[in-house]
This record gives structure tokens, C-alpha cells and sequence, in this order.
């Protein structure tokens, strides 16, 4: 690997950038905090901290723009290790020529989703660039949260939890892609890029037991259910037909060859907590603003272990393994 | 200002970004501790919070690269606020197409840089980008530092005070210049590029009641003494003759028309510190590897407010205002 070069799909959270990330980022820098690979690293025990660097294009979409995006991203990480987001960095890097208009669209933006999510933007950086040397605008959030109760683990999970998603699949990624080829295939369809703070302080009490929940960005619910099976070992069926996934995004996947499973979201959260408590906590992320299209997709088991197994329509398996290539690169 | 675009200069650290800070980033995002625009913000009592990223072109540089500045810079920044780094983000954004053989390069110096910080890189982010739509690599990285004593501020500068360079100023700015020109002169000067872990420690004991530091990056030893004069209102005055300037710098300023004064240091802090401490301060700051060429090169005092004057060497005075234009862009 040492003498090839990068491609796109090392930036898409699939196998190669699992690799990447293997190969070059943990031969390095392994540590017991960074080996554990969460959205978040807990450091001092009881704070949250995190990264990510927003590259989107277009940067400005149907449901959003980069600034939401880079400030609703970071939220949700933190949430995703129980975390009460409180802290947000901010650093730009802008192409000479930018102009101040859109800049202070995408500012604007982001000031009023941090204000929702309960978060201050602390510090930040500003770097410009010279024309063709970046393409616009990259957005880098960094947040720092506070663990109140105890910080969530993927090593929770058990056998027999069930497998909650928040909302409908892939309206990010496929709104994004229509947006940037100009498609005029499902006009309606906006980006789920949201903050979830609500959502996540409503299902985090202690009796409702939620064992782990994370955000199906990059390589999709698909991408994250895979990663989740194999690095704990167990199995997680999911039911083809559970699945909430609007027409438009259904529609244009189908002509455009895209999985829907496999393509981003950004303001939806894949949840496991056990069976006796799951009905329950689809009532109460229904009742979010963000979680009406709440569904239980599927369940953990011990059978097919390591390995994420979609049942499809029609009765038959299909294991959802990591994605392989990049599908859409830049959509975040 | 909102019709217009950005220029190179607003990423300059001078009047320009000034105010692009006030009229973007403090309308929208201002609080008390953003509000500060200290290197670190200080959040929970007791934790630094940082960012910077880094777009230095060439990545790959005397005395150093882009890997070793983007540990060392935020490294630096943590200890500006008197904390002790301890955790840092790594957030890659990469060109397709970029070398495998780069990035382990790259890697293996910020890890090494890191490692000699005494910090852990504990989350990140990689994305990837089309070829063209960023030059090469750009790096992000947030760090996070424990307080133990008093936070360092700028309120804490005295009239009086003494200003400590801890070393000779503009090798930095000035070696990536010549190597990004392929100029063959001056080809000994390497950048100053380092973390300054071990010249903190040793200088932050409570006997020697250091008042603040700051590390003159971008904008130069002058920017970082104009803003400090200008946010506490006191005058500063350092004398020309005292600055330790390499010959080299002195020779290839000269040649380039570029005044050392204003060009990026990366391992160096200007400290300030009571008069009556100041002999002892200079001595320990000169024990440190990183502190051979400290020098005393002025005093804080009431006349001349919110201004830094330099008094050259023929017995003149010379306003050192915030810089202008840009000098030298992507210089970290």
C-alpha cells in the first residue's frame, strides 16, 4: 500500500479507509482511546471529544448548507457517546474569492443550528487559500461534551436488543447527489441534516436502559450496521421491508443504481436497546419532531456472527457487508 | 463588506482577518470565553480548547513538514493558555491521487512530534477529495489541555513587564519562502517548527510569576505584539537591536523585501514577565534546546497606549502596527 496513492473510496467509510485507518492512523497513533474507533474519544472520564471535517458539495442543498451540517455532525457525534454537546470549534479554510455573501449564508446557518443544539462555538480558526487551490469552502468542528451518566458503549449491545432507526434512509445522500448533478428527479426531497439533541435527551433515561446509538453518515445504515456486527462479534438481522425509505429517495436510487442502505444520512440515529423497552423508545422518538418516521428494523442475535444480514421482500438473505468503493464522494 | 469576496489577506492574522473575525465570526457566534480570541478557549474551569488547521505549502519543509506543524501548533497553542496539552484530533483532508508514501511520512512525524509533546491523538476524521478540488493535504487539528494553576490571560500584563523572545525570529516564515521559490539562498535556515512542552513547564513554576505568552505565528512577532498592545491598552517597546535575527533571515528578508518582524515563527513565544524576574526567566528559557537564543527584547509601560513601538537601531521610532496585506500565505 505503501507505494500506491489514495482514492476516493479511502475518504468514503468503507473497507478501504478501514484500512486506511488499520494501516497508516492506529500503527501510529494507537491508543486505548483511539482504538476504540467511536464517534467520539471520552477523555478525563467524563468528557466527550471529537472531530470532522466538512468537505460537502454543493455546500449549499435542500435542507441545509456546509455551516448546518458542520455544526449539526459534530452534535450528534457527541451525542452518540452520551454526551451533552457544550463545546464547538470552528475552523475555516476558504478559497481566495469566496464571496462574503455566502459565507455569511453558511455562518448564519451555523449560529442557528449551534443555538438549537445548546452548543457555544469556543474557538475557531480561519485560513484562506489561494484560487483552485481548495474548492470553496472546508468546514473542520471539533466539540467537546459532557458525560453526565454513563458514557455509551458499542460493547452494550447485547443479544436480543432491537435495532431502532430514528428516521427515513438515505434523504441526505440522495438529495445531495440530485442536487449536484442537477437532477430534477424528486424536488421535494431535503437533506435530514439536523442536530439531535432532543431526540437523544429524550430516549437517555436511565429506565429505558438504550444500550448504544450512533449516526448512519458516511457508507450509510448499511455501512454502520456492518461495522457495528463486526466489531462486536455479534449478528444483526434486519427486515428489507422495515425499512423507512421515502419514495423520491427510493425512486432515484432506483434510476440512478444507488443503494439507498449505503447512502448517507445526517440527522438520524440507528439505535439498540433491549426488547422489553423497545416499544417504548419508538414511542418516544416518534414523538420528536425529528423521530416521527421512527421503525424497528431488526434485532441482534447470536446466529450469523460478525455479519449484518438483511431479510429481504421476496424471503431470501442478503449479507450487508461494508460499502467497497466511494458512492458519493463529498457528501459530507 | 458582504458583497465582496475574500482575499488571501483575510487569512493573514492581521487587519483583515481582524475584521473578518468581528464582523462574521463574533456577530454570530460571540460569547465571553469566544469573545477572548485567546489560542486556547477555556471552558469547565480547568480545559484549554483549541483548533488550527493547517494548508502550509510545501508540505514537506526545512526542519520540518506538515505533519510535525500540525502537532506542534496546537501543542503550542494549549500551552499559550497555561494548560498542559493532552489530547489531540487529526482530521485529513486529502486529494485523490496523493501518495501513500506522503502520508506515512507525514504521519510518522506528527506521531513522533506528538509522542515528544507528551500528547495522545485520541479521534479523527479522514476525507477525501477530488484531484483538483484541494492542493495536496490539508490538516486539522484540535486539542485539549488540562489547567492545573491559573489560566495564563493577557489581563495579567503589567506595566513594566518585561518581553522575552525565546528565540530568533522569522526562520520559519522565511525557509518555507525560499523553498516554496526554489531559492538557493540561505540554504541552512530550517523552521523553528516544535513543540514547546518542555520550555512552558519550565518556566510556568509560580516563583516566577510569568505573566502571559503567546507564539508569534502568523502575523509575526510585530502582529502578535500590535494586537497585544491594542486588547490591553498598555504601549509596548522593544528595541531593533535586540531582536536575534539570523543572518540568514536578516539577508533573505533583505532580498525579498519581507520584514522578519512580521513572518511566522513556529517554535517560539514571546513572554511576559515582571521586571524583577525577568534575568532569571531569560536564563531557564535559555536552558531549554528550543530557548538558546532567548533574548529581553522590551518593556510594557503606560505611555504610547495600545501601541507597540519599535526603537530602531539609529535612534528612530517606529509604529508596529497589525499587518496589512498578506505576506506570505499558506505559511502554516
Amino acid at each position: 500500500m505503501d507505494n500506491g496513492n489514495i482514492f476516493l473510496a479511502h475518504g468514503a467509510g468503507g473497507k478501504l479507509q478501514a484500512e486506511l485507518i488499520h494501516n497508516f492512523i492506529l500503527k501510529y497513533f494507537g491508543n486505548p482511546v483511539l482504538n476504540l474507533l467511536e464517534d467520539s474519544a471520552v477523555i478525563e472520564k467524563s468528557i466527550a471529544f471529537t472531530t470532522d471535517s466538512y468537505v460537502v458539495k454543493p455546500i449549499f442543498f435542500p435542507g441545509g448548507d456546509i455551516g448546518k451540517l458542520a455544526v449539526s455532525g459534530t452534535v450528534n457525534d457527541l451525542l452518540c457517546s452520551g454526551a451533552t454537546p457544550r463545546y464547538l470549534s470552528l475552523s475555516l479554510i476558504i478559497e481566495e474569492g469566496f464571496s462574503f455573501k455566502k459565507l455569511d449564508t453558511i455562518l448564519r446557518s451555523a449560529k442557528c443550528e449551534a443555538g438549537g443544539a445548546g452548543v457555544d462555538i469556543v474557538c475557531g480558526d480561519i485560513k484562506v487559500v489561494g484560487k483552485g487551490e481548495l474548492d470553496e469552502i472546508f468546514i473542520n468542528t471539533s466539540g467537546v461534551g459532557i458525560i453526565n451518566g454513563e458514557a455509551l458503549s458499542i460493547k452494550k449491545i447485547a443479544p436480543g436488543d432491537r435495532v431502532i432507526v430514528t428516521g427515513s434512509i438515505g434523504d441526505h445522500g440522495i438529495s445531495i447527489l440530485l442536487k449536484r448533478e442537477g437532477l430534477k428527479f424528486g424536488t421535494s426531497l431535503i437533506s435530514d441534516c439536523a442536530s439531535l439533541t432532543g431526540l437523544a435527551e429524550s430516549i437517555l433515561k436511565p429506565a429505558y436502559e438504550v444500550h448504544y446509538f450512533r449516526d448512519p453518515t458516511r457508507g450509510g445504515l448499511g455501512g454502520v450496521l456492518a461495522e457495528i456486527a463486526n466489531s462486536t462479534g455479534l449478528g444483526i438481522e434486519i427486515e428489507e421491508e422495515k425499512l423507512p425509505i421515502k419514495e423520491d429517495v427510493r425512486g432515484a436510487s432506483e434510476l440512478l443504481g444507488i443503494d439507498p442502505l449505503y447512502s448517507a444520512n445526517e440527522g438520524r440515529f440507528v439505535v439498540f436497546v433491549p426488547e422489553d423497552h423497545s416499544q417504548e423508545v419508538l414511542n418516544v422518538i416518534r414523538e420528536d419532531k425529528f423521530g416521527r418516521e421512527a421503525e424497528i428494523i431488526g434485532e441482534v442475535g447470536e446466529t450469523n456472527p460478525s455479519t449484518c444480514v438483511l431479510l429481504t421482500k421476496i424471503g431470501g438473505k442478503r449479507i450487508i457487508d461494508l460499502p467497497r468503493g466511494e458512492l458519493l464522494p463529498r457528501i459530507c
